[in-house]
């Protein structure tokens, strides 16, 4: 063991000489899609269509393709691309970032995946009192050379309330929290706060952190006057943005934590 | 490098020669109130109050104390006394499995956690139309010498309807879908099927896997009638249970998943 | 809405007359790709390659298409349809029950995905002593019409030991837990057994519940002699899959979770 | 009932008349011990000890009891208190909160949890090179009364290799990412970044966000040479613990994702 433990005078003198083993050559003749990390929790600021700035954390992906000739990439670039653009992330600064990790890393193709609690600030509908939302939000983007793909996604908890429970039963009818979840592609910036708003009033009713006495009879009283079911929730979302000339491209999702199953009722729908 | 890769003849030949490092003398005077494995997946059976052998999967930890003379314990033994003890795990036969642990580890106390999925057949309220639900139980149970702890724990979804909304609202009324943890400790075995009815009957109302549109009409129905709020969840389920004269410890939480807000509401209550 | 608070006395008498909500008809010409339920804990029998049947827990997710003319699907019959099958889910059943789905719910194409624990015995490598690995599988099968389509996912843990850490250092090699999960479509039946096997021999070793001394000492050497990348593991896994005949599409992936590191290293390569 | 179903005129115009549900006697004579919302995101800054603030995100719970008179708490004051001491939370502030709740709720006694990725600059170890390393901090408030209690809890991701690995095998040793959980009770604040500090000197290594190849080096051959048992790093920590005479009380827990097995290996130690 003690052979082990002795030191390569030569390697110690000069650390630069370490081997590049991902540098080797490989001759698997497999390009590799997607290599890089993940899971990595970073402090960022966003830009948001009402203060400008948003401090937030989150939780990123960043990836490049590996040529068929090369044993591995160089994992500690990501990193120092990240570090190098800052905490100030929004969509604008997004190419730059991309393109960094092809030149940094060679690579042909470069992805970046980030996901972030995001807070809107809110009036309560009768008291007027502030509270404040949280969202989640989604970047998924890529260049392959110049060209930059940018899907937006935005998480958004509603109230549901069942239109067939409502319609057959003497009172009441059972609702619960759901989750929507938009990716959309566009032609020009489409805000965060704007695809919230369009999700918000699709839905039986919009959440509020803080409702007073008041403000809870109004959002009883508004989502039992506008049941939906998923399928309505998914459709209504859809019909927004196939109206939106700006959208391109979106996937609607909608899944209810009904409140008289285990399980979760689950919609989707994709413009093709 | 080649050196390292040389087999020392003499080890290979011995294996049982191996050093024992988790042996050796410790000298910090620390004794560990518990080491050993957790987040093991293992299979296994239950008896279930009906059918009497219920296969499902659960998720395992099992530690023993370390006196302060000790490096470590023997990871390896923990699987070993899981495995002798087969597949079968009951209220009956946990003592045994305590019990080989404070032997094989030559430790003072031992302790189980187990939590697994559990399902229980039931009928639609009108239709009378069978479907399963799954609930979640645990077990948390300790040897101290002779001495057996052994806690059980229950998690139940419902459905609960909020008083306020109700009385305040001209029609309808928000509820959601929550969970109730019930952790006894009782003088008699106490049955996952009697905690679980006591909880559904302490809710607005209890979930189904299988509801057909008579069915949703009532429950629907009757969780209007039985508004709850998380305070309330929590002491009727209390009250059973200090009613039960086997039962010698409680602790009751209910957490509701607003349909209404993105947070939660919270309750709970212990015996003491 | 008065009229719905008050009871309708021959909808109380016959309650097979409830409203069909759902089979209204929708005006917003918009057809739904996926709507039914999913996160539904359900107890299965799954055959296996060893000893015919195992059980284990599911978590499952069903889902048909809804043309533009309906407001909505039928939640209920996707449970009646699960039930009816019984407990026993297989490749050779999922066609059934897919077909059942598009039968029950009039609809044009069907999913079901679900996802479990799956667990496989194991001898330790020099000890011989027998413990249970878990793996998570997936199955994720579509109905087009007639046409099937079907993935097999695995997951399977196991033992990376970084092939840079190791050329450049004195001694030792940084090593971790990762994730391979392999998904894909075969031409004939592929059993998660053989997948986990391919998985397993193309990492630096393979996990075992239970290890002796003995063995320790082995799975340590093994996976020092054997280091691979995230990148040498999917190449690994990509080329056996290449040089499968039955296998005419697959995805791997592979998450490292690096002991250097707070983040994961991650790669993917997919037959295109 | 059919009275709550037909708006008051009365109530519409008066919104502050609004029947106070909560406020109903009870009669079950029971005590809720906590009462609240859970599960809350929320922006906060968080002094530190080198930045003085930072931006973070917030998973909130506040609880107070409920005396056996009332039927329920009033669950918008909580968010009320919250919004009303602003983003800006640190250990000074946490008792102003309490007793804010204690005040606005008529309680006795009101509870705080928090839970929020913490983020500390790091020079890797040879090159120099600056990163973000994240870690998880809790704080644990309650007040009784005017007294109060504070419980700081930290998680630390650290390198941890197997003694028992590295004495038995000829070459390599097993090594993984393991989880130190520190809670403790002190007279004086101790700062998230001392406790930071004595987790990562007590570990096999710590962990980095950004590494260069001569720091890889270095970080493998420190950890081949820092070999720790999860049942060392527990008795590392507390020795350190018992050494500082601020600290009253605390528990240290460890949890190793073994990369050879696909359980982990855990040790708790408490000063009792």
């Amino acid at each position: 063991m003690a052979d082990r433990h002795r030191p390569s005078a030569a390697a110690e003198a000069n650390p630069v000489r370490l081997h590049d083993k991902q540098n080797e050559r490989d001759y698997r003749e497999l390009r590799i899609d997607k290599v890089g990390v993940r899971g990595l929790r970073f402090p960022i600021q966003v830009r948001d269509k009402a203060h400008a700035v948003q401090n937030t954390v989150a939780t990123i992906g960043l990836y490049v393709d590996l040529p068929k000739e090369f044993k591995g990439t160089h994992m500690s670039r990501f990193i120092e691309v990240l570090n190098a653009h800052g905490a100030m992330v929004h969509v604008e600064n997004i190419p730059d970032i991309l393109h960094a990790m092809q030149r940094k890393l060679h690579a042909a193709t470069a992805h970046l995946e980030m996901e972030f609690p995001y807070f809107i600030e809110k009036h309560a509908p009768v008291s007027g009192l502030m509270g404040v939302m949280d969202y989640t939000a989604r970047f998924e983007a890529a260049a392959c050379g110049d060209e930059i793909d940018f899907v937006l996604g935005v998480v958004v908890a509603v109230t549901t309330l069942c239109p067939c429970s409502k319609a057959i039963s003497r009172h009441g009818a059972h609702n619960q929290r759901g989750h929507v979840t938009v990716r959309l592609r566009s032609r020009e910036t489409v805000w965060i706060e704007d695809v919230v708003a369009m999700v918000e009033r699709s839905a039986s009713c919009e959440l509020y952190s803080l409702l007073k006495r008041q403000d809870e009879k109004a959002v009883t009283e508004r989502a039992y006057e506008n049941p939906v079911f998923v399928e309505d929730l998914v459709r209504n979302v859809a019909l927004e943005l196939n109206a939106n000339p700006v959208v391109t491209w979106y996937q609607v999702e909608a899944e209810n934590f009904e409140s008289i199953h285990n399980h979760n009722a689950y919609a989707c729908i994709a413009k093709h």
